[in-house]
Formats: structure tokens, C-alpha cells, sequence
């Protein structure tokens, strides 16, 4: 149980990390632990969104974010309960840390704050309250279990976070569609980030039919420029009826990427008997799907969304480099997110 | 579509008959449904707890619900959003229907009533408002897809709606177990129904190593003389850090059969690299165990106990029968439930 750090839980003592109210965040490696210099941490947005409704943008928001992860050992946002990720470079790893860091590695985490041991050691003073990323000098801790990813060098930072952020989805779609002959493939939301990757990861697994459900004309015609699916049909996935009439014959995998509730529905009736159907949306509602599926009498297997499959950073960095479609949509999502 | 029983929605127009306001439940067979005379509702507990705190348990409470059926077309509980289940007679099955059901057969259906057109009758004179079973006459529509069981006579009603109740638990148990040569394979909650049904299945099913997981000194008792388990350990099942030290060596399978919030962290804990999760737990949260399994770099899948598997009755109720064990269970836990 060590490797998952229960040993940096100060309080209560005995619960994993994620659950602590306190972690211990000295920066000092046991032997199958990493040190990580921060440079910067991405807030969640849902936390961010909730800091700056209760503390504005400037010296209170920086000193609320400096108070909680003085009292907590972590930056878990005790409201929502949720963290983010972040960036920084290795100083330290232990002989017997299995997750293959040097020191001077540049990486991102990619488990949640809520769980990683955090030092802030320059009281933010370079953040000004206003944006999620939140410059940072402290020391951060990774378990001999946990997440990072070398940082690439030939693609922005900002570009490799916002495929890292995503990256569990294309390699569980690469998993499950491999399981079958020439499936057909629908993934709902194709034109995000997470469904552009699986599109991708999906013809590249073998995908026959491959088809991207988009809500809007415009959504289209950028997946249609892609290149990324065999058909793109346009209607909202939260029609359970219009979902199913747009797509047509009934899909032997559904990859669900739509991040609003109430897409299960229209998941099941798309995804024919003996399918299987993955829930990537933090959005899904566990019951939704349970209920829905057993009350239309639909005989497909539904996966829950798991972010972690060995090997999914590479697996995502390398499709978005070698698929000229996806990096396009990419880049062009990241225009219009800094020109709002 | 028409299989759904879309034209059985008379507002709004264009959904599913769950989503619907008000279903057209006139007792006239369509050529693939089924007309059912009802003999008794079932009432979802959650309902018919609301439904008595607003009430009361006398005729308010019984003209409450007359009038949510003849307002909707079905038992829709407009507070809880919940059903229930109905026992009838089949009185006409249309000449395309798929069910397989015939006049005379006595059936429970297993989708639930806030998808079931229903009429009342009798305005449930029989019923004295104090108990969930609603004596009821009145007439139900299948649909073309839809699930029904016809009830066995060789045990009584009761007891076969308890199984029934969780059919679906023990169906996808065998399922996900036969995919593997000899698994290891855990049940969290192995004393309850859904619980003691999956371990039986997962003994069939040729699971090697079985652990049940309870509570308490006295479930861990029944369990270990119903013989169903090879190891039997107690533990809360909330408790990540409790359930994975019990158990010990991580399974293959992990089944989840107890109905709180908060076991999905010991589920995945338990559970080697490369193993499955089944949640039947209702209570089982979508983010939990997404956010759980990445926060632990875990890469194990996780499956939304989907209550549909085609044959799901037959094989429960077959594992009553021939299972001594299990029925010890189950009439246990019945004679709790009456004393109560």
C-alpha cells in the first residue's frame, strides 16, 4: 500500500491521499518517490471558477489558494472538491521510483491535485488571480503509483497540456475497438478534443464505419476538413430519438465525449446488441445508463471512463503529431479559447 | 424505433416513454405488444416513501397515485422520478411480438413502470395505503422490446420477485467471469441478494479463488454456511485502505453488490492490473470511480452493472433452485424483512 502514499497522510491517518484532509509535503524523496520543482499549476476550472466567485481576482483569490495548500499539504479546493494538474521540472528521484524520471525531466502530472503532496514556496506573488494556469516556485511529490509525462520538445507546452489533459480516451478506444473485427464506431461530441483523438485512435485501430455525431453545422464541416470519419450527421446527444435516427444502422462501439448530461439515452439506442458503449463525460450519470439501458432492453456493455491506461500520454502525443486532421481542430479550438 | 413504444408518447412528442409526461396506455394490442391485466404494482421503495411522507397512508395517498396514473398513463412518481414493477396476466399478445409470453401466463415485468403504460381500474380499492404491493386491476402494454418473466410455480411469489428484483447481478457476474481462465474474483456485499446470487454465478462460471466481502461478524456467519465463498472477510467496504488489507492479494474480478456510496476506491485497491470492476451498486458514482481508478494508476476496467442481459430471470431463478446456500439466504433475509 505504500506506493500509493498513505504514508504522506497526516490526517486522518489511514485514508488514501485523495481523501486526507492533510498531507505531509516535505520535499524529500523516499526511496520510490519523486521531487518535482513547480513551475506552474492548472487549476481545475470548476475549482478556479469557485475561487474567484468567493475571493475575486486579486490578493485574496492568490492568498486563498496559498491558505489551502499551506493547510492541506495539497491544493484541494475544499468546496469542490477538486484539484487540477501541474507543471514542473524533476530534482529528485528515488532508486526505487518506477515511473522512469530523471532529474531535469520537464513534466505534467496527470493525477489530480487533490492527491499530490505540494509546497508553495513563493506565496504566488507572480500570479495575478485572473487565469487557471498559476505561476508557482515549491516542490511537489509523485508516488511510486502515480501519473507524469515528459513534457515533449517539439510542440508547445500549452498544446501538450490540452493533449495530456485528454489522453485516457484514445487509448481506451484503441483498447476496445481492437477487440473486434472491423467494428463500426460512433463517437458522440467527434469535433472535442477527446473525441477528435478517439476518432482518430479508433480508424487507426481498425474502425469500419466511423461515424461523428456533431451538434452544429459548423462542428461538422471542421470534422468533415479533418478527414476524421467516414460520416458526420448533426444532431443534439441529448435526443435520444434524433441520435438514433441520425446515425442509422446501430454501432458496434459508442465512445461518448459529449461533456453535458443526459447522453446516455441516446448512446444505448445507437449501440447495437452485443456492443459496447464507453462513458469518457464526467458528465454521465451512473444511473442514467443502468436504467436506461436495462428499460430499453439494450444488451450492450457500458465502460466507465477510466483516465488511466498505461502508455495513453505517448499514445495521444504521437496521434496528434501524426494526424495532421486532429492537430488542426486542436490549434483551432486554442484560437478560439484565447480569443474569447 | 417503434419498438420503444414511441407511439405510445402523447407528450412531448418524439421521446422515450421514460422521458415522456404522458403515455397513451389504451389496453389495445399493437401487432408487436403485449396487454397485461394487472394483478398487483410494486411500488419503488423511494416512491413509495415520498409518496407516504406527502400523504399519509390512507385514501390521500391512495388517490395520489390514481391520479399520477391517470395523469401520466403510468406510475411515474413525478418527485422521486421512480416506478416500480407490476405482476399481472398476459390477456393478448399481439401476433409479432418477440416476448415469447402467451394468454394465461403469469408474469412480472422487469422494466419499470415509468416506462410501462398503465390504467387503473378499480382505483385501487383494495389497497390500504400502508404497503408497497398495491393490489391493483387495471391494464399494462409491453412493447415490442420490453422484459417480462413469467413466474415460476414451483416457489412463491415473494420470493421469486426478490430475485428477480436483482436477476441481472448474477447474469453479467457469469459473463465477465467466463472471459478469464480460473479468476480470482471478489464480491463486496456477498451476504445480500444481488451479492450471494453473483457469488453462486461466479462459482459456476469458474472462478477459482472467491472472497466475500460484508460487514459484520453475522453476515460473515450466513455466508461462510451457505458455502458460497472459498474466503469470507469483513470489512466497510468504504474503507479503501480496510477492504484492500483483507482481501489481500488483488482479484481478477471484483463484483460490487453494496448499496451505499463510497466503495468505489476499495474496488479499484482490490483489483489487480488488467482486472474488472462490475458496479451493480445504484449508489455507485460515475466521477468516483473514473477519478479513483486515474488517482490510483490503476488500469482496470470498470462496467456499469447494466440490469439487462437476455436470459437474466431464467438464470437467477435456476440459481435459487439449485443452490441450497443461496436459498438459505434469501428466505433469511425475507423472514428479517417481515419481522421488521
Amino acid at each position: 500500500m505504500s506506493s500509493y502514499g498513505l504514508y504522506r497522510v497526516t490526517e486522518p491517518v489511514g485514508v488514501l491521499p485523495q481523501q486526507a484532509e492533510r498531507l505531509d509535503a516535505d520535499p524529500v524523496a523516499r526511496p520510490d518517490e519523486v521531487v518535482v520543482d513547480v513551475e506552474c499549476l492548472n487549476l481545475d476550472a470548476a475549482s478556479f471558477r469557485q475561487l474567484r466567485e468567493q475571493y475575486g481576482d486579486g490578493d485574496q483569490v492568490r492568498a486563498a489558494v496559498v491558505d489551502i495548500v499551506r493547510r492541506r499539504g495539497k491544493m484541494h479546493n475544499p468546496v469542490t472538491g477538486s484539484g487540477g494538474m501541474l507543471l514542473g521540472t524533476v530534482r529528485e528521484a528515488g532508486p526505487d521510483s518506477p515511473l522512469g524520471l530523471k532529474p531535469g525531466d520537464r513534466i505534467a502530472t496527470l493525477v489530480s491535485l487533490t492527491l499530490t503532496p505540494l509546497r508553495i514556496t513563493d506565496d504566488l506573488v507572480k500570479w495575478d488571480g485572473t487565469t487557471e494556469q498559476v505561476p508557482c516556485a515549491g516542490t511537489a511529490i509523485l508516488f511510486g503509483r502515480s501519473i507524469a509525462a515528459v513534457l515533449p520538445d517539439d510542440m508547445p507546452d500549452h498544446l501538450a497540456l490540452s493533449v495530456l489533459d485528454v489522453c485516457g480516451a484514445p487509448a481506451l478506444t484503441d483498447r476496445v475497438v481492437r477487440r473486434r473485427e472491423q467494428p463500426s464506431v460512433l463517437v458522440l461530441g467527434g469535433g472535442g478534443k477527446s473525441g477528435s483523438l478517439s476518432l482518430a485512435a479508433a480508424r487507426r485501430a481498425g474502425a469500419k464505419r466511423l461515424v461523428a455525431l456533431v451538434p452544429t453545422g459548423h462542428e461538422a464541416a471542421a470534422v468533415r476538413d479533418a478527414g476524421l470519419a467516414d460520416e458526420v450527421v448533426i444532431a443534439d446527444a441529448r435526443d435520444p430519438v434524433a441520435v438514433a435516427e441520425r446515425v442509422g444502422d446501430q454501432v458496434d462501439v459508442t465512445i461518448v465525449c459529449v461533456d453535458v448530461p443526459g447522453c446516455e439515452h441516446g448512446a444505448v439506442l445507437a449501440t447495437a446488441d452485443g456492443g459496447t458503449i464507453v462513458f469518457f463525460s464526467m458528465a454521465t450519470s451512473f444511473a442514467a445508463a443502468a436504467l436506461g439501458a436495462e428499460g430499453l432492453a439494450a444488451d450492450v456493455e457500458m465502460i466507465i471512463g477510466n483516465g488511466y491506461v498505461p502508455g495513453h500520454a505517448a499514445f495521444a502525443l504521437d496521434l496528434l503529431r501524426t494526424e495532421p486532421g486532429v492537430r488542426r481542430l486542436f490549434e483551432a479550438r486554442e484560437r478560439q479559447t484565447s480569443g474569447a
